[in-house]
């Protein structure tokens, strides 16, 4: 049974053991650019952190931050990028039904936001890794992430937006690390291994914070605002069933304390939720794979243009395409992957003919043939009608066949290495905020001194999802969530 | 803006307008359910319902009732059944991740429950009609939804339950019909008019609501409980945009008033609710054309067995598969249809070959010669090896060829009838209670003195659809929370 997050009356409680102008609930990225905002503003800011050290689900992320509208590395890799361009490309990615107002905003300050990341002392190494792929083998500090695929190509000119921190591999903690130096810096305290527990109301406003903390049960106050930065809920397995059943079953890309205790203190105080079923669900299949050859389902049949981001194909075929997905590629496209031996990724099966293949895939007799036939003879003239993957990647596939699965790849998710269902995946949904972070009620008022910022929060999400685009609302609504609650 | 739905302190009442034990908020097949088992086990019972005479929803719908376990017209039809085979259907049907708690009493319960229908002067006549069909052409009091399909037919012993009452075409209004005239039986009155507005909530518990009644604000008093039967939200685009944004857009099966206020209202008070994103959509095409022929996606693909229950080909078009889609039959199978010309759909397309109906469709050049060649080499041996289409509707396609167009066909839904998108639907998600009807609230427990049934809650449904269990799960649990509500 979940623990009970009943709102307190500030009655109730007999003597706070610390106040502030502005209590920051997690220390993930949300939490740290809230409190450093606040703390710029001028207001005394305490965090509290559930765990023994900063971080959160951030720290384990990859570090990706999707930013745009002509950043100084955009601009030093030969791209030429604005506001409307990203906006163009984000709402169409991130939807249907993203939050355009959020996302306005979001790309018209960017270029902004990647200046604050620079001034933090996070570097990006000016160089562009071209291809489609989950990580860059490389240092390359800019990614596509789908801009340049069909249908998107068509809605937006196609410029790379994910910046990446100058690291190898996994960088969400490098830009913790600078967030949390920052705040040293500033001044803020934070105090770690201390559980919100529930909301203090007085008067209608939120004032404070009861939470364990040691053993014993303690009580912060806050003079303005309370910022719940406390991350989604794909750690809660009954919320999950309740709000996002897809990703029951599945990995966790979280740091295994994502268990919307802050989304559900405000909704017992009446505050709302948006898209609690969106979520981001990953396959670990290897893209560079992918693009030389196609993806199909259970079925033999294609689905999606293979040149997509990645998150989307292992959304196409997790929510919408029955299993199990194979990756289909000839010998001569899987031996000019040229990083085909880094991720430890083999086929798993190899066959002289479709029809063999097939057989061996327990695909229904011809189904694959016919799949390639029709995508052979128009990849012949460098043309897909069905997906409009990019002609870059078109060619007929001839013999010897082999096939992937997409199951098996590197781990992002605690239980995704080829384990269990191969996919791992998050939350998007949370409390409805308006862009300042404000927490709405289900009667479409603000919640007065309730704020919350980050997976806590539904950002400019809509049903879709790209990399990078957490760090990233988190923080710009994280840092907009401080400002707003220390005034 | 939405209407303020914050809980009113009973301390705020002036005086009460009117008073009873138990009273039901909205007169629908969930509210008239509740009331009457209120009222027979001894409660005095008001029902207040915002519009001027009794229905709802409910009283325009189909008027299917899911019933099985060996009902008499199950059994006079030849059928056996059991509560279990039943369950296995429906936990199947309606998941992924139906509730199975609730799932279970109502197969264990469902004989009685029709044995409660008949007893209110509801008749079916004991007939079956035995193809794929929204609606029989007939007065057949029995039809199948979909129990005769793969996979199902492979998870429990098929049979019908599709239970229809003997009238023609939409018979909803029927058994709202009965469900009326036994609450005047029984003597509970009905206030229409009576808008709720929000909850008086005196220590924790709901002791009554107010209301906007002829122009004036009014409060009535429960002294045991109140019944929240207020039905689904696809009538308020906030929430749809909120939580089901999927149906945006579409046509809505509902009396215009499904705008969620009863789930708002709870909400207001800490509820928590379930399932929000779930939704029932359907396409208005004819499930005889297609069973004689294929479903395809714009690509050409097939995706399903086209004898399925229609809402699960309706689902799986609008929500997994790029549109247009089209029903591909030849001239033999359109001959075949007994009733072809009863709901005035006619073929939009017709063709020689396939590669003209191709060029007419815009399908991508030999995509769907690919897909019709692999049918038909299966279909000429009874198989159908991709998705397991029964036997009796399997053969080859042969020219001339004619495409149907799956949104046009008869109205089952406001704005449903071949103009918008020719899809329509409703909400399935709602405030997440007990099996007797206690509304929880987020920390698990139940709120004191609050109930709910029918659309306003999360019923047995997971993910999935069929016809019948709106009715079914509304009167069944409408009548648990009625005395409970009672107690």
């Amino acid at each position: 049974m979940s623990r009970p997050v009943a709102p307190v009356p500030a009655s109730a409680i007999e003597r706070f053991d610390g106040e502030a102008d502005v209590l920051v609930v997690g220390l993930g990225c949300a939490g740290a650019a809230a409190a450093l905002d606040a703390a710029a503003a001028g207001a005394e800011v305490l965090v509290l952190e559930r765990a023994s050290g900063p971080g959160g689900s951030s720290a384990l992320s990859g570090g990706e931050l999707y930013l745009g509208g002509g950043t100084p590395v955009q601009q030093a890799c030969g791209f030429e990028d604005d506001a409307d361009n990203m906006f163009a490309y984000l709402r169409a990615a991130l939807g249907p039904h993203a939050d355009e107002e959020k996302l306005r905003l979001y790309c018209d300050g960017s270029v902004d936001h990647f200046g604050w990341f620079r001034s933090l002392g996070v570097e990006f190494q000016e160089s562009l890794f071209d291809a489609p792929t989950w990580m860059p083998p490389t240092r390359d500090g800019l990614m596509w992430l789908g801009e340049n695929a069909w249908p998107y190509d068509q809605l937006a000119r196609p410029v790379p937006r994910g910046h990446r921190p100058t690291a190898e591999g996994f960088a969400g903690w490098l830009i913790m690390d600078k967030l949390v130096a920052a705040l040293h810096e500033a001044g803020v305290p934070v105090q770690t291994d201390t559980l919100a527990s529930a909301l203090v109301v007085e008067d209608g406003r939120v004032v404070g914070v009861t939470a364990r903390g040691y053993g014993a049960d303690v009580a912060y106050r806050a003079r303005r605002g309370v910022v719940l930065t406390t991350g989604g809920f794909v750690d809660d397995e009954e919320m999950l069933a309740a709000h996002a059943p897809v990703l029951l079953g599945h990995g966790k890309v979280s740091d295994g304390l994502d268990d919307g205790s802050g989304i559900r203190m405000a909704a017992a105080l009446g505050a709302t939720t948006r898209r609690m079923g969106s979520v981001e669900i990953a396959l670990t299949a290897l893209p560079a794979a992918m693009v030389r050859g196609m993806l199909v389902n259970a079925l033999g049949q294609r689905f999606i243009n293979e040149d997509v981001y990645p998150g989307l194909f292992s959304s196409a075929a997790v929510k919408h395409q029955p299993g199990p997905w194979w990756v289909i590629v000839d010998e001569a496209g899987w031996e000019s992957i040229p990083e085909r031996d880094l991720w430890g990724v083999r086929p798993t099966h190899a066959a002289e003919t479709l029809a063999e293949l097939e057989s061996e895939l327990r695909i229904p007799d011809g189904a694959l043939q016919a799949t390639v036939e029709v995508y052979n003879r128009h990849a012949a003239r460098g043309d897909d009608p069905l997906f409009h993957k990019h002609a870059r990647w078109l060619r007929p596939l001839e013999p010897p066949f082999a096939a992937l699965d997409p199951r098996l790849g590197f781990a992002i998710g605690r239980g995704s290495a080829g384990e269990g269902t191969g996919a791992a995946g998050f939350t998007l949904g949370g409390l409805h905020t308006t862009v300042d972070g404000g927490v709405l009620d289900v009667s479409g008022r603000e919640i007065p001194g309730l704020f919350a910022a980050g997976r806590a929060s539904a950002g400019i999400h809509g049903e879709g999802y790209i990399s990078g685009t957490s760090l990233g609302d988190g923080t710009f609504f994280g840092r907009r969530a401080g400002r707003a609650a220390a005034r």
